[in-house]
């Protein structure tokens, strides 16, 4: 049994009850506890040294990647941040002046978006260190963006360029907090999601929410310069498309909006974020899956996450 | 740098905001996001193989310890349990079979308690596993029991038995959330805690909180039958007495009243909870620290949890 088909198996049979919105499945929990004008956004998130950063990672970093994740999560359903806990799981000889730098890092971030930190604990875990955020935020009600609204006929757009994260974006990138009430605020959003496993695996968990298909453009893919330097470095890297497509950790946002506001939307875009990028990628179809267009013609695309092409 | 001290030099600059009403140092974060009626409570716990559980331990077992915890300190603010996030940290080669059975654990407990269990995530952690559960709950504005509103002459009560724990009830106990609520209910709290760390080291925790001391009477102390058997069983073990203030685990209310609600609660929590025991165990004073009192006369408790005795 592979992660997905583990987390499949126990989604199907969790104890709910009448506050809960959204359950599992979309990037943050939605529960309504009676705040007359909002909703509540619960959401969790670990990164663990040697696979999320390396012993050698900045520790400020470290820190701002563990909120930032959260963040981002916060920010893919339109959300405000609120406060956090951070679990700290430590070697039992640790450097306690690394330690506060993860905070440090932690921290700076988390007063940018007027985050409190209210407490969480340190724990042991003799072989590596561990660290999970619990974040709470909120959403004005009717302002909540799920994965789950995708309609056909929608444009996709994700925000920034794609591909080669973990040649430093991955650490230090910035979450999309304010594009995102932006958009919710201005525009109709059908859904959104942002952007972890990859487009082409996190496009594919918003199509089968809202069980649509999806059409992309090729040529419209925004293709990040790492992307494009980590394909030109090694002969056998990923294409800098395949890259955009399957890298992970991108955090950018990807939404879906009815075709009439694709243009007004972009237009708005540019007055009020002019430094960061906005692609139509492509429309919500009818069908199933993810067809790729390009020179060549249409052709699907085959697994989720890490395809092969040919 | 002990996990104490940096605990405490990490906490002294966290990011703060307008809905913080308790921050790090109580059993849970208490936050004010304009609910009418009530606060929200927020806290996060987490569990380690070969730390707080073993291979061995039972899964079910696992999961309703680790859920368990984090409801013991939403009973200790006298709240309400509303929803929680699991993140299980797993060997890339995992049991499908023992981490459904740890689901099965903590769903029983949760629908005990009508706690959603909202989503979560699975990590990796290759040498261990780990689970944290992040809560959330709510508490009535004006019930909210902190550890720092322990007045000097206040009596101060514990529920259950004390000691032991490691035989078994650090496993499966169940949580005081029933009774903490009974208690905010129908008298006024000054302080309470839950007995996570020992009653000496938790009790410390009130006093440092409350600036006060305490003075208590060994005599008075409720010793569980394994913390007996095991001081029993081996000639170099703690005394029952010391295991009772020092084991950790107990999972108990510890809490203080004005001395003229001592003995009416006595009397009406006999009638609601005929079956948990509840010991007047001293006095809160104005010195510092706390006193035992026993047939040689009062002596100081030493350090703070792990103390000598001579």
């Amino acid at each position: 049994m592979n992660e997905f088909e583990l987390i499949t198996q126990l989604t199907r049979s969790l104890p709910t009850n009448k506050s809960v919105v959204v359950g599992p499945g979309d990037d943050c929990a939605v529960l309504d506890l009676g705040l007359p004008d909002r909703l509540l956004l619960f959401k969790t998130d670990a990164v663990v040294e040697g696979i999320h950063f390396t012993p050698d990672t900045p520790p400020e970093q470290i820190g701002h990647k563990a909120l930032a994740r959260c963040l981002s999560d916060i920010a893919a359903m339109a959300g405000t941040a609120n406060s956090a806990l951070i679990t700290l799981a430590l070697p039992r000889k640790f450097d306690s002046d690394r330690v506060e730098k993860i905070y440090a890092g932690m921290n700076a971030l988390a007063r940018r978006y007027d985050v409190a930190i209210v407490g969480g604990e340190t724990t042991v875990n003799p072989e590596r260190m561990l660290v999970s955020v619990a974040l709470l935020g909120t959403v004005a009600r009717g302002k909540c963006v799920l994965r789950s609204g995708a309609l056909a006929g929608d444009a996709i757009y994700v925000t920034g360029e794609l591909g080669g994260s973990l040649a430093g974006r991955h650490l230090e990138f910035e979450p999309r907090l304010a594009e995102a009430r932006w958009l919710a605020d201005h525009f109709s959003l059908h859904a959104m999601i942002d952007l972890s496993d990859g487009l082409a695996g996190d496009l594919r968990h918003v199509l089968k929410a809202s069980h649509v298909g999806a059409e992309l453009l090729a040529t419209a893919i925004p293709v990040s310069r790492s992307a494009r330097a980590a394909s030109k470095a090694e002969s056998s890297a990923k294409t800098p498309l395949l890259a955009a497509l399957t890298d992970g950790e991108d955090f950018e946002l990807l939404f879906t909006v009815a075709s009439r506001d694709a243009v007004p939307l972009l237009d708005a875009w540019k007055q009020a974020f002019p430094k960061v990028k906005l692609s139509c990628i492509g429309k919500i179809t009818s069908g199933e899956g993810i067809t790729l267009r390009d020179q060549h013609g249409a052709r699907k695309l085959a697994a989720h996450g890490y395809i092969h092409f040919t």
